[in-house]
C-alpha cells in the first residue's frame, strides 16, 4: 500500500521530495506561540503551503514525545491531516527493540498514530524488524545514517556492517515483497553507491541534504544509475521564511528518483 | 546521582533486581480490565508487591505508547510513583537518533518523564548519546541484546562490533564519569566476559534472565569475577501468579552484583 501510494503521490506531484516535519521548539517563527496550539498552526500552515510540491510527510516523533501526551495527541492529528490532503506519511521514529516489544511498538505506530511507513534501527537484527512487516506496512531499515559519528559504527568490519543491513534488507523484502526499504543518508555517497550494487530493488529514505549539507549531484554521481528514493528535507524547508518556495525549489532540485 | 541512588538502592534491598514494567496488553490478569485504569492498577499493585525486592524499576515506554496520549500520561505517573516509594527509574526506550533529534529525545525522557536513566541504541555513534549524557543523567548503551537475530549485527566484524561499543563507552566515560553503562544480556555469557575485560568499570544493565532463559550462574562463571550490574526480570515477575514471591526469589537468585 505504502510503496503503490508514494510512487502515485510522486508523479502526481512530479518530484520525490518528502518534507520532514521536525519542529525544533526554539525554531518556530515568533509569530506561532510556543506552546501546543502554536506548534499545530505552523504545522497546519507548513503542511497548506508545501503540498504542491511534497509528496510524502515525515515527522519526527521525538518532536511530538517532548511535548508530552498532548505532543502524542497532535502527532496523531498531523497524520491525519497528511492523509487527508491526499499524502502519505513516514514516522521516523527510529525503533529497534526484541520481538514482543517491537509488537507494542508496531502497534503504537501503525494501530495508535496510523502510519503507513516507519523507520527502524536493526541494531537487534531481524526479530526488532518482522513485528513491523507482519502488520503489512512499509519499513525503512537505519543503513547509512547522515551523521558524521556513525561511521564508527556502520562502517565496522569488513564488509562494512552497513552491507550486512543492506543484505538483512534484502532477505527481508523476499518475505515481505514491496514492504522493505532502506534509509541511505546523501553525506555518504561512496557507501550509498555500494548499497545500490548490492540492493538495487529496495527503495531509499534520503536524509541528510539541506541543512546537513549532503549533495544530490554527488550522490547521484556515485550510484551511477537510477535508484528509487524519496529525499527528505527538513529544517531547510521548515524554517524558511517562504516554506512553499523552498520546497518547490527542492522538488525541482530532487526531480523524480525512480528506477523503474 | 543515578548511580549513587541505584547503588544505596541494591544496598537498601540487599539485592541488583530490577523489576521491568513491560504490560503486555495480552497478558495481564483477568481481574484487571484492559482500558487504561486496569493497566493502572495492575502496576501499582505490581510496584506495591515488589518493592521489597526490587531496587530498580524499568518501564518499557512501547507497552505505554501503545495506548495512545493517554499511555504516556499513565507512564509519567508510574515514573513519579515509583520515585516516590524510593526508587530510581531506567526508561527502556531504546532510542538512537542524530544530535538535534536527540536533544529532543532527551527532554521527552528527562524533563517531561523525569526518567533517572535511559537505555540507548548506539548504531548512529557518539552524536546520539552525548544530547542525554549533556543532561548530567545516566545512559546505558545497548551493547549486547539478548535476542537471538541480534547476533548478525553485534558479532559483526573482527573485533565484533559489541566490542566496539564497549570502547565507545569507556570513551564517553572518560568526559562524563560516573554516566555510562552497558546493556549485556544473559544469553551472551562468552561476549559479556569480553565486555568485561575491556571495560570493567562500566556497569551493566542485564536482560534475558527468567523468560528468555539466560543464566546467571553461567553468566558469573563467564565473567569469573565480579562486575557491578543490575539485573533485569519483567514478564516472569509481572505475570507471575504471585509477583511479591516471584520479585523475592528472584532477588536472592540475583544477589548484589557489585564489583567495588
Amino acid at each position: 500500500m505504502f510503496l503503490e501510494c508514494a510512487r502515485a503521490s510522486c508523479q502526481h506531484v512530479g518530484g520525490s521530495l518528502c518534507v520532514g516535519l521536525d519542529p525544533h521548539p526554539d525554531r518556530l517563527p515568533a509569530r506561532f506561540d510556543p506552546a501546543i496550539g502554536g506548534l499545530r498552526r505552523f504545522l497546519d500552515e507548513t503542511i497548506k503551503k508545501t503540498l504542491p510540491s511534497a509528496s510524502l510527510y515525515k515527522p519526527n516523533a521525538a518532536f511530538f514525545e517532548e511535548r508530552g501526551p498532548e505532543g502524542i495527541s497532535l502527532l496523531k492529528e498531523i497524520i491525519d491531516r497528511v492523509h487527508e490532503v491526499g499524502r502519505p506519511v513516514i514516522l521516523d521514529a527510529k525503533r529497534g527493540d526484541i520481538a514482543s516489544t517491537a509488537h507494542a511498538y508496531a502497534r503504537a505506530a501503525f494501530d495508535v498514530l496510523d502510519a503507513d511507513a516507519i523507520t527502524i534501527v536493526p541494531y537487534m537484527g531481524e526479530d526488532a524488524v518482522v513485528p513491523f512487516l507482519d502488520r503489512g506496512r512499509f519499513v525503512f531499515l537505519l543503513a547509512l545514517p547522515s551523521n558524521p559519528s556513525a561511521a564508527a559504527v556502520v562502517e565496522h568490519g569488513s564488509p562494512p556492517l552497513y552491507e550486512r543491513i543492506g543484505r538483512m534488507g534484502l532477505e527481508l523484502e523476499v518475505r515481505y515483497p514491496g514492504q522493505v526499504g532502506l534509509v541511505a543518508g546523501a553525506t555518504r555517497p561512496a557507501q550509498a553507491a555500494s548499497l545500490h550494487r548490492l540492493a538495487p530493488s529496495l527503495p531509499w529514505l534520503v536524509p541528510g541534504v539541506g541543512s546537513q549539507g549532503g549533495s544530490l549531484a554527488e550522490l547521484s554521481e556515485a550510484i551511477g544509475g537510477r535508484h528509487e528514493a524519496w529525499v527528505n528535507v527538513s529544517r531547510a524547508i521548515l524554517f524558511d521564511p517562504e516554506p512553499a518556495a523552498a520546497a518547490e525549489m527542492w522538488k525541482r532540485e530532487i526531480g523524480v528518483w525512480r528506477n523503474a
